[in-house]
C-alpha cells in the first residue's frame, strides 16, 4: 500500500531527470507526491513535493526559488521565502476544487531549485537572476518564481523580454514599486517596475496594479506610473466587492498579448499575510487574490512570481501557505491547462 | 463585594463538595464563574469556568473534551485543543449580546471533563469515545464536544445513532472528510462521515457540508458525498455574502429531524483560525461561522462538536478563542434555550 | 544623498538641540523622518520618527503615550502599547494615499513622549493622566493618545471637558465600557464612559458606540448606555457592509460640536487585532475601521485615542501596526488638514 | 485498563461529588491523575491534575494560585502564571526520581484554586491575599503558592506571622525586593520583604537572599537588607559551582525555626526562565535552583511560593514548566515527607 | 564564481545517483552544498544540503527521516522533526572544528529521504520502519535517523539485530523508556528499550542510559532496567562536570562490540532543547551532549538516531539546530572517519 | 513624588530643549531615566533611556546603532538589532551590582542615534559607517556600537585606526570572521577581521578570538588567523570553567595598547542568544561573556561593539536583553570609570 513507485529512466543526461518522484508512473507527467502515498510530514520539501531537476529540459512550467532579501526597505527575511513556501506546500494536492483545473494532467512541471545568487551585492544578484531566467524561458518553459523580495521581478522581466518582448503585467501589490531611487540606489524592492518600464520590458497600457494603498512619500507617488499608461487600482476601490468584474476588464485589456503576473503577498491584507516586510492595512482579501489569479485564466501568461514572503515574520505560517496556494493557482491558469 | 459564595457543606470529607462553582446558589442552574466575581485569570480553567462534574446526572447539556490527534494527516497537536479552548473560554460571559440567548437561565450545563482515550491506538480511541458518548446521550444530555481531531465525529455519531437513529448533519469544513481510506486505513480524520454514512448514522439528504475548498486529490473527490444525497456547498459559493439565506434552506431541509452539528474550525479562513492542521485559504469568515450556528436555532440539535483546534499552531490564541465562542453559540441555539 | 540634515546649533550644551529630526529645515512643519532619508530600521523609535519634544509649545497636534495596563480585566500588557506602536510606525510615510491628506504640510506635530503615571495605583494614574492632558489641551493642541488600556479615556475626557465642555464621542469598541463597577471598583477599563458621562464630560445623544458584540454579563448590559442617549451599534449590524452610510449619520449627529474619538483596537475583529486583552470574534474589519476614522473628516475632533494594543499578545506585530495606521488616519482628519 | 475510577456517590445532587479525581480510592491520600490512567492532554488542568477542593479541610499541604500582576514594574502578565503553571504541570508524575521523595504517600494534598483578589487595587488585593492565607494556614495546612507577582509574598508573610510568628526566609531572586518605595508607593513587587521585615514577619538573621545581580539603582541598594541581618548572596558568588555547600550553611542558619521559601523565577538565568518580567542575565542555573530547594530538606518549611512566571513572555513554556517542577520539589521537602 | 558544478554520470540506474549535489566533482565523495557555493537560504533542504538518493547503493552512511509522532504521550509534533532538522542543517559545514573530523573526505554519505510509514497505526508504522531499516543496513550502510518520536528506536533496533545481532546501546534521555505498558499498549514512546531488550536486540550489560531525571510514576521505575544490567546514570550525577571521564568508562564497557547510539533530545536541558514533548528540567548541557557523542569515537557504531525534536514547540529553532549538529557529530565519529 | 524634572527652557522654539531626559539636573552627567522616576514601559526607547543627541559634542562615550544586515550569510534581521536592544535596555539601571561600577557618575554618555547607511549597497554602507565613526572618535569619544551584522566592525576599525593606529582586539565569536571571500565578495560578515588586518587596523599578536566552534568549511579555516599572530581560543577550551584566568592573560597581552572589543552575540551559546543569524551549539555561557567583558577592566578600550542580534529570531527577547546588558558592562569597564 505504501509502495514507492520509482520511474525507470531512459537517458543518461544529468539534467531532465526525475529525482525523487514516486508518482510519475501513474501518467506521463510529474505529479506531486500525494498525501495518500506518503505522510505529508515526510518527503524532501520541494514545491508540492514535486520532482526536483536541475534544469528545464522537458518542462512546460517550473517552480524556481529566488532567495533574495537585500533589496528590502523595512523588514528583511524574504531570503527564506522559497524554503518556507516549499515546506507549507506539502499540504497541497494536485487538483483545484474550485475551478476543476488539473494541471498535472496537462503539463510537465518540476521544481528546479533556487537561483544561485550573490547575496552581498544586489546588482550582481539581479544579473544572476536574469541569467538563470534567460535559460529557463529560452525554450518555452514558464517560470513560476518563489520569492524573495520584489527586486527580483526586474531581472525576471529582463529575461522575459529577451524571449517575448515587452509584456503586459498584472501586478498585485500594496505599493506601486515604481520609485526612481531608494536611498539613492536604482535597484531595490521599490523600483523594479520603473526599471522594467524604462528598459522596454513592459507595455505601459497593458500594466495593471491592484491593491495600492497605505501611506506614501508624496501625493504624486503614483503619477509616474499613470503617465506610463499603467492602470492603478487602489485598494479602497476594491473594498466590499468581488474583483471578478475587474478581471473581465483585465482580460479585455490584455487580449492575447504575453502577460507576466507579479503577486506581492503584501497586496493582501496583513490579516492574511502578516509575514511580509512592508505590510499595509486595508488590503485585498485572499478571496480577492484568488479571484485575480483565477481571473487570469485565458490570458497568455508567460511567467509569474509570488514575492515578499518573509518567514521570520510569518509566525503562524499562513503567509507562506497562502503563497504556496497562489503559486498553485497560477499553475492552474496556464494556457496548457484545460 | 468579593464574597465567594461557597455552598454549605454537609460533611468534612474532602470529597462531596462543590469544587469551584461560586454561582449555583444564585439560581437553580449552574452558571459560569463571572468576571465580576473572580478575576478572569483566576479559577480552574473549566469550560467557561463552569462547575465540573464527572457524569451527566441532572444535565441538559454538557461540554466534554476529546484530546485526540492521532487521526491527523498534516500537522498534529489537536490533543491539546480541549485544554486550550477551556483556557480561552475564561473570557466568555453568560449571555449572547447578539441573539439575547441566555442559556444558563434555561438549562443545567456543566463541564464533564475529557474522554479517557487510548492515544496510541486510533480504533480503540474511537471505541473509548463511542462508549463515553453513549453514556452521555442515553438520558438525553446534549453533548457539545471540544476537539480533538475530526476522527472523533465518527464514534460520536455512532453513539448519537444508538439514541436517536440516523440524524441530519450540518457540517462546516474545508474538507468533505468522506475519503474511503487514508494511507490505507479506514479510520482517520479524513474519513469520519464516510464511515458514519456507511453505518447508517446519517440521513444522506439531510447532510449539508459548507465551506469545501482547496486543492483535492481528484476531480471526483466530492462525488461520493453527492451520491449519498449530501449537499456540498463550496466555499467560493459563499464568498462576499451572508449565509443567512442558506440557513433558511437548511432549516427547511432538516425540519424537526434530530440534527448533529459538526464544526471543523478549518471551515473558517486561516486568518480566523490559523491554529489547525490542514488550513485552506479562501475560507468562511468567522461572521459566516456565527451565521451558520445561529441559523441552526430552531433545529432539533442533539449534539455538536468543534474540532481541529491545534494549540501549538495557534500562536496568538485566536483559534481556540474562536472555538470557545462557537461552542457557546451552539449552546445558545439548543431547543431548551428560549 | 544620505546627508543628515541637522539643525544649526546655537550653543555647545548637549541640551538645547533638535535631537533626531532631520526634516524640519524642509518646510515650516515637522515631518516624519523619511524612509528615503534614513533606513526604516534606523532612528530612534518615536511616533512616525517625528521629532520628540517635552511639551506642546507650538504644536497643533501631538502624539502622546499612556503606558497603562492595571485597569485591564483579562490579559494585561497594554503598558507596552505606546512603545510598540511607535516601533511599527517607522513604516509610515507622510501622505495618505487614499484620501490625499498631507497633515504634515498643514500642522505642527510632534511626539511628546509618555505620561508619567503611577503604575501601582489606578486612581492616581488617572489623576496623572488627567493632569498631563489638561496641560496638553489647554492651549489648543490636539492630543492623539497611544494606549494603554481603556481606563485612560476617562481622565482624558475629564481634561477635554475642562477645555471644551461636554463633547460628542465616536467610540469604536467590542464593549460598551459603561459598567458601574468591576470587581467592586469604580475605575477600571470597563467603566470609563460611565464615569465620564456621570461627570458631564459627554453629551449623551452625541455618543455613538460602534462594534459592540460578544458575550455579556446580562441581557441589560447596554441599557444604561441607551438610557443616556448613546447610540449603540452592535457589530452584527455592521456585517457585510460599508460603514460610509453610517458615518454620514454620525456627521449629522455631531454637527460642529467638539468630538472625541476613542478607538479601542478590540473593536476590530481578532484577525486584524489579535494583540489585545479582551478580543471578541465577529468584529469590524480594518476596512470598516478606516471608514469610520476617515468618515470623521469634517467633525470638530478635539482629541482621540487608540487603546488596548497589548504587545505581548501581538505576536505578528499586526495589531500595533494597525494602531499606528489608525492614529495616522486620525491625524489626517483633523480640521486643520486640507 | 482505562477504567476511570469514580468514587461512589451518595446522592443524586450534581454537587457533592468528587469531580475529577480518579485516584483517591488507591490509597488514603489524593494523588495526581497519572499519565498511565489518562492521557496527559486530558483532564481539567489543576496543579498536577490533583483533586480540587474549595478549602483546606483535611489537607496537610495545598497548591493555591495568586493571579496578580499589578505590582510589576517592567513586563506584566504574571496574573496568568497560576493557570499556565497548572497547564504545564500535567507532565509531572508523583515521585521524585532524584531524591526518592514520594509526597503523595505521606500527605493529603489538593489544589484549592485561586485567591479571589481585587485586580484594580493593589492594597486591597494584598488584603484579599492575606485573608485567604490566614484561613489556609490557621489549621496547619502548608500553602505552596503559584504566582503571580512578588508583591504577594508580603501579605502571605503577614498571614504566616499570625500563625507562626516571625519566620526565617530562603529567598531566591535576582533582586533584593527591599526597596522602600516604587514610584512613590509602599506596595509593589520591589518592596515585599522591606514591608514584611518592618512588620515583624521575618527574623533578620534568618533571612538569606540568593542570586542577586544585574544593574541597580544605587551602589547602596543592598545596604538596608544587610543592616537587617539578611545574608545577601550575589549571583556571581554562585557561578561555576554547586550550591550544596551553601545549603549546609542555610540549614545551620535556620535550625528548626519555621522557614518560608520564596522562589522568584527570575532568580534563575533567563535561559531557563525567559518568561518573567525583570530578567537579569548571569543568573542561577535551574540545577542550582533544584539544589536550593532540595537543600531545604530538613528545614521546618511552613510555606512557600513560586512567583513571577509571566506566560505571555514564556513563548516556549519552559518558565511555567520550571515553576511547576520547583513547586513539586517544594512539596517533596516538606517535613511530613519521609 | 557561482558556477554550479554538476556531476557527469556514468550509469543509468535510478538509484545511486546524485540528485542535486553541486559539489561531487571536488572529490570522490558527496559533499554538503557549501555556503561558499550557494547562499544558505537556497537549495532544497536535504540534510546538510547533501545529495538525495532513493536507496543506499554505494553509501557508507546515510541520513534518513522518520516522520512519526503517534507514539508520544505528552506534546506531539515530532512528525515534523526530520523536515525541520533538515532546514536548520543548512547552516552546517563539512568539517568539525573541535575534533578535526572531516567525514565527507572518508565516506560516501547521502540523505535518503524519509521512511514511508502508516501514521494512523503505530504497530504498522513500526513495521514500516523495521522493513526500511532492514534494507538500509543489510549491505553495511550506517543509518543516522532523524526523528520522530522515540518509539522508532524499537523497530530500528529490530533491523539492526537482523544484521548485527544484539548490540550495545548508548542512550541519552531524560527517561528510561523501559515501561512495560503505556495506557495499556505495548508500543509507545515510553517502551522501546523494554521491547528491544525482550526481543534480544540489546546486550543488557552493554547498555548505558545517561540523563535520567524528573518526576516518575513509581520509586521503582528504573528497577527493571537495572535488573537487565543497564547502567542508569541519573542527570544529577552529571551536574557540574565534564562527561569525558564517563565516556572513558563507556568505551571500556563497549569494547569493539557493535553499538547503537540513541539520542533523545530531551536528554538535554529544556534551555537547550525546548522543542520536545516531555521536557524535564535539570538536564544535560549541550556541551555534555557533545562530549557524549564525541566520546563515542572509537566505538563500533552501527547506527544512531536523534529523536523527539518537535518543531511546533521549537519556537526559536534551537532544538532542531541542536539536533542537526548532534547528527553531524555522530557522522564524525563513525569508524571510517579518520 | 512623580514630579517630572524638566529643564528650564530658554526660549519658545520647539527645538533647543532637552527632550526626554529627566535626570540631568541631578548631577553633571547624563543619567538613564530611572524606573523610580518613570515607569519602564514609558519614555522614548533610547539606549537605557539616556538623552539622545545628534553628535558627540561633550561626550566621553556614546551608544550608536548600526542598522545593517545585508552582510549576513544565513538568517538576516540584524538591521533591527539596535532598535530592539534599546527597547530591552529600558530595564537597565545605572549601577553595576557585581562590580560596583557607576559609569554615569564619571562620564558624559548619550545615545547618538543610528548611522545613516545605504542598505542596498554593502560597500557604500561600510563607507557610511567609517565616515560616521571617524567623526565620533576624532575628539576622543568612545563609541559602543549596537549592531547590526558583523561586517560593521571592519569600517569601525578603519575609523579607529585613523585615530589610534593599529589596535589590539578582544573578539568574542563562534566564528573567526577571517574568510578572504564569501560568495566571491571581499566584504561580508565573515570577512571583517581579514580586511581589517590587511589594512593595518590590527596588531596581529594583540588579537584574541574567544569562542570559536561549530562546523567549518575546511580544516585550515583558522590557519590564516593564527599566521597573523591571532590567539584563537576554541569554545571547547572554555567548557566547564571560569574565564577569569584567561582574562589575566589577555590583560598581559594587551598592556596599555589601545584595544577594541568586538562581541558577536553568537559567541554565546544559543540558549543565551538564540536570536542571531549563525548560531552554533556548545558556546560560551553568558557568565563567561560577563567574565570576558569585566576582565577587560584595566585595558585601554577605545571602542566596542555588540553585533549580530537579530530580533525576528529573538522570540523571547533574551538575546537583545543580553546585548543591552553586555553593552552596559562595556561602559562599566571604560578607563574613566572608577
Amino acid at each position: 500500500m505504501f509502495s514507492v513507485r520509482i520511474l525507470a529512466q531512459t537517458g543518461k543526461s544529468t539534467f531532465g531527470r526525475v529525482l525523487f518522484s514516486t508518482c510519475a508512473a501513474r501518467n506521463k507527467y510529474n505529479e506531486p507526491l500525494s498525501g495518500h502515498d506518503m505522510v505529508r510530514a515526510g518527503g524532501i520539501a520541494s514545491m508540492m513535493r514535486l520532482p526536483v531537476q536541475s534544469d528545464t529540459t522537458g518542462l512546460d512550467a517550473c517552480f524556481v526559488g529566488v532567495p533574495l532579501d537585500i533589496g528590502t526597505s523595512n523588514r528583511s527575511g524574504t531570503r527564506y521565502g522559497p524554503r518556507q513556501i516549499r515546506c507549507e506546500s506539502a499540504l497541497l494536492r494536485k487538483v483545484n476544487s474550485a475551478t476543476g483545473a488539473s494541471p498535472y494532467d496537462c503539463m510537465q512541471v518540476a521544481d528546479i531549485g533556487d537561483v544561485n545568487l550573490n547575496l552581498y551585492n544586489l546588482p550582481k544578484a539581479c544579473e544572476d537572476i536574469r541569467r538563470r531566467f534567460s535559460d529557463i524561458v529560452k525554450d518555452g518553459c514558464i517560470p513560476l518564481a518563489l520569492g524573495g523580495d520584489h527586486t527580483m521581478s526586474y531581472p525576471i522581466l529582463q529575461a522575459i523580454k529577451e524571449k517575448h518582448g515587452a509584456v503586459g503585467l498584472v501586478h498585485i501589490d500594496a505599493h506601486s514599486d515604481t520609485h526612481d531611487l531608494m536611498l539613492g540606489e536604482k535597484i531595490a524592492h521599490g523600483t523594479p517596475f520603473r526599471r522594467a518600464m524604462e528598459e522596454g520590458c513592459l507595455v505601459g497600457n497593458k500594466v495593471i496594479q491592484i491593491g495600492l494603498r497605505g501611506s506614501i512619500y508624496d501625493t504624486g507617488d503614483y503619477d509616474w506610473a499613470r503617465e506610463q499608461g499603467f492602470r492603478c487600482i487602489q485598494a479602497h476601490e476594491c473594498w466590499h466587492k468581488s474583483l471578478e468584474p475587474l478581471m473581465v476588464e483585465v482580460r479585455e485589456m490584455m487580449g492575447n498579448h504575453p502577460v507576466y503576473l507579479s503577486f506581492d503577498i503584501d497586496g493582501l491584507d496583513p490579516c492574511f499575510a502578516p509575514g511580509t516586510g512592508t505590510p499595509e492595512i486595508g488590503g485585498l482579501t485572499s478571496i480577492q487574490g484568488l479571484e485575480i489569479v483565477r481571473g487570469c485564466k485565458g490570458l497568455n501568461v508567460v511567467g509569474g512570481d509570488l514575492v515578499e514572503v518573509s518567514p521570520p515574520y510569518d509566525v503562524q505560517g499562513t503567509t507562506a501557505l497562502t503563497g504556496a496556494n497562489l503559486l498553485f493557482e497560477m499553475l492552474c491558469i496556464l494556457q496548457k491547462v484545460k
